[in-house]
């Protein structure tokens, strides 16, 4: 079974990150199409990052699934243009934000998200919100790093990550933590070896579920909101 | 992979439906191990039902563990006793209508439910507010009739659901439909081919998603709430 | 007037605790029946425990109703079965969490509840919310005490216990606070003293309720939600 | 035990009925102080009558206080000035809208309001969701009649009532009605035996609720929110 | 005073429509730069057609700030890329979405909205959810034709339109009508008039909101989620 | 264009501090109609001053709609008697709070509101939440003065509320200030400029709101919530 793994930024070792990450954990005869979105931003910092990201990113899918994919993780945790992949995807799409936030709400009680910039705080508060895991989500954090220092500096974001971590165990009571950058996929399991909590990655649990509804021969509706882009004139 | 299915009610041939729907589509490889609790109710319509069988699904869930399941799926939609069974399961648990309705927002939009009973659907209800699915779920509808009539009148019970999926695509605006029984399992396909839209059963959701989540290794959080019952003086 | 209280636990003396703490308040002709689940938990620490409890508890109940109580009182923070209990009651039953928050929203604009041990935070958390008082309820907080420590060692639960109302007070704003486990009823007094905030004592006020719904006449409606448990077969 | 019961509109009669209802349920023991706000309009359809109404009302609630009350109920839907009545009286002071809200979801899960004219229904909706019960109260219905059109044409009033309970009864699911006009409540008994649902009245539920809180001995908390209005200069 | 008010479409007719409709209630001293979208679908109908119109929007955007733009008006009812034009402006950010919302719940208590398609229903009814209207906005109402039917069949839209005024004032109690789409904003004063309501229309209100916060001197907060996008690299 | 600026309190110097905050902004044209209510308290601090200041208030309204008031601004961040104010004024009217919340939330996604007394803060919340901004707003802070001391002790508020803006910053990651208080409008410039951060005055906000829908001609819809008050018999 053929999987699409989009990296919505142009930053192709970023793919590879979250690639190698979904082939920890692919069941046998899962393919893994990892694709760059060449003409996006090099990272998704922001809400205007996230718009010129998506168009690129919707022609990838379209691509991929002429390919034979048989479902999308969108491997960005803005979860950006969701519900514009839905529409042009016949698959399920799975966005890593949406995919660890289900996780977290079936191992846990109470969990935290640990982001990279501050301004991406509210954004993914926005997003818990509409996924429903208000009550659940104790908090939004951020280790106020951007993106890329995450490949560039990995050991100084590696200890401040751990600290934060630490820090919503200590101060939100939380259960498990939810890993809010897609580029963190590769220190998933090194903080939970040191921090004792469960650290779901949202590129892991997106190719999972990705996997299993695929393999449950689900599709996206095409009844109404995510119906086909109506061809115009 | 062993799963544990278990089927919290006292029908053995309501667990044998949901076990036949659970084969139609697990990986190679997956093995469901399909439980009754003996000492349940013949079905599960309402809150003292719910009391009277999850005790003995609590003791069906510490035997399927020891016996190698690496997770477990519970087949009542009211998903009886969920926080219990996390409490005294090391891996994954998952009630079928928490995993229909996160298969059900990804695929959708906007779905409605439609379960067996009046008395049911308050509950269903605050299980989809306690989800977080509360925008997307246009309603709770039923079909007014006992769960057992389901396996001893299927037709009548397929014709009244039928009707009733019909009425939630045109009043409610539903772009999928999510059966509100373990019952309805074998029903799914036949409703999709005759209204056209996409049908979610929980068991098959609930299989695959417990199949994703032991697949990567995840296991219930052991902090705080999900933490092992306390052994007492 | 008789009203029962029941104790989901099997600690006889946390029943008579909370039979003392009634009889301080009762209305002249008010008779308790102060029961125990003799099957139950020592002590309802989670889930599970509530699990366990419920199923005895329910006979209590209908033992209870035959022997002429009027209305029921479960004394356990979690109100264990709550729905369960209404459907085999024809009386009112108040769980004292919802007893104590109804009160609570009263009396003040903001309050904070105590309760003991920290895996017991979020399942009040969610009771508050189901019981909509989310926005007054500012905080859920705990003493990091097992149950049975408030028989055990009094005054070092105490003291941890006055402390934790100081921090609500000048943290939280809280102008009341909920005591969070039956077992702290009879320290309810001596806190009010010393920290000058009103303290709300669950098994009080859902006595007093008890006495006031049974005295006008209410009954648990038995239409839909609450209906007899259906006799099967 | 002296319990004032206010009448926050200037109609006279409309006192006597409230107090006729709560004479029919209170305890052994029980006073109640009716009273009329004289310089209030004759009924309470809208915020530009509540506004009117409450500064004579809180004049009444301090009298009252003075003369021994130890519990005030405001005896109209809106809940008028609650947050101010709460500010000038020692005493607890009920609603009879959050104190019938209070009793329909601990005797239903579900509940629909009946009221008198249209332009109440969005004041008792926001009511209704600042008590937090949004989920439990079905709809708030209204029979588009004028506050005392319930006296000067009881009869058809009457009808109109007991249609909206059947109403209610069949399209919204209610298992409980609550009747949103202290003008109702000597139609209660009547409508609950012709339609079958038990129907809860304010006055009632409210004056039973002033006993219970006054009889345990609670106060209004003076800390923050309903302190003492301040002293100026 | 230069204000932008941007067409996210690519049809030039509809943003000659929206500036009629901006001329006509327009401050003495203000000047509309009325730009459209090139590089934008023909209309917007959907998450796909709104990913595809960003982008150019937000150079449109940055070339009217550079020529004196004050203020920005985005004029279709999605409020598409709000959040990515206010990080790249200076000036405030008017989506007519939430303008007319604003003022919708400051006119009425209760008011719905009548959009085009039936697919854009639950994208407006996130949006009213994300602006926090969800307990005055009574309905979300489609009329079930493509947005370009507006220009092309006006008498039959209108007719449609009209119908549903009528239903939403009927069925749903609504005290005031939001018209759900640019492009019917001429409709606005004839509605009105044959149907008695308040007609809201979201270019007239947001033109109106915009001279009101750029003439208080009003510009976009640039702490955090609106700063300015990175730069990378 | 008259637009009445009216202060529900008895100090006139307060009101001349909104008027002349008010001129700073005023379009060519506007005259403004500054009114205080003589029969109020000297300053609404808590719900029983807003009752008392609300009566006279509608007759100050109701007055200068007579002299030819197109809106109406209420100067107290109370937004005491909105609803009432609404039913007697034909023209919009507009509470301060309402108005600063909706700039808030148009110039930034994360705000904090700072006020006087810490009993007010509950006022306001509830307000905060009434208006659809709970997730917006990050939390309303008190700095713990009188109304009156703004205008007695100048210096010294200033100095509190500057530090609590900081805080605010630093602790909620506020990207903008809302001040809870008319009286603080003459502190918002200096306030903006030695924090750095946006500070949104509600006088201003809203006087530039009135302005703009007056002049765009909306009014006061009288349908149902907000129609005039029933003349009774």
């Amino acid at each position: 079974m053929k999987i699409l793994l989009v990296n919505p930024n142009s930053t192709a070792s970023m793919t590879e990150t979250a690639r190698l990450a979904a082939l920890r954990v692919v069941a046998p005869g899962t393919e893994i199409l990892a694709r760059t979105v060449s003409t996006a931003p090099v990272s998704i910092e922001g809400h205007a990052d996230e718009a010129r990201a998506v168009p690129g990113m919707l022609e990838v899918i379209c691509a991929a699934e002429a390919e034979g994919a048989r479902a999308t993780v969108l491997a960005c945790f803005d979860d950006p243009g969701l519900g514009a992949a839905r529409e042009v995807a016949a698959g399920p799409v799975i966005g890593i934000a949406q995919a660890a936030i289900q996780v977290a709400v079936t191992l846990s009680a109470r969990f935290s998200i640990i982001t990279t910039l501050p301004r991406s705080v509210p954004i993914i508060e926005d997003l818990v919100d509409h996924y429903g895991a208000g009550r659940q989500c104790r908090k939004v954090r951020s280790v106020d790093l951007p993106v890329l220092d995450l490949e560039e500096h990995p050991e100084r974001a590696y200890a401040k990550l751990r600290d934060e971590v630490l820090v919503a165990a200590r101060e939100d009571g939380a259960e498990a933590i939810v890993l809010g950058c897609a580029g963190m996929a590769e220190m998933c399991g090194r903080l939970e070896e040191e921090t004792g909590l469960p650290v779901i990655d949202g590129v892991v649990a997106a190719v999972k579920l990705a996997e299993a509804l695929a393999g449950a021969g689900y599709r996206t509706s095409k009844v109404s909101s995510y119906a086909w882009p109506r061809v115009k004139g």
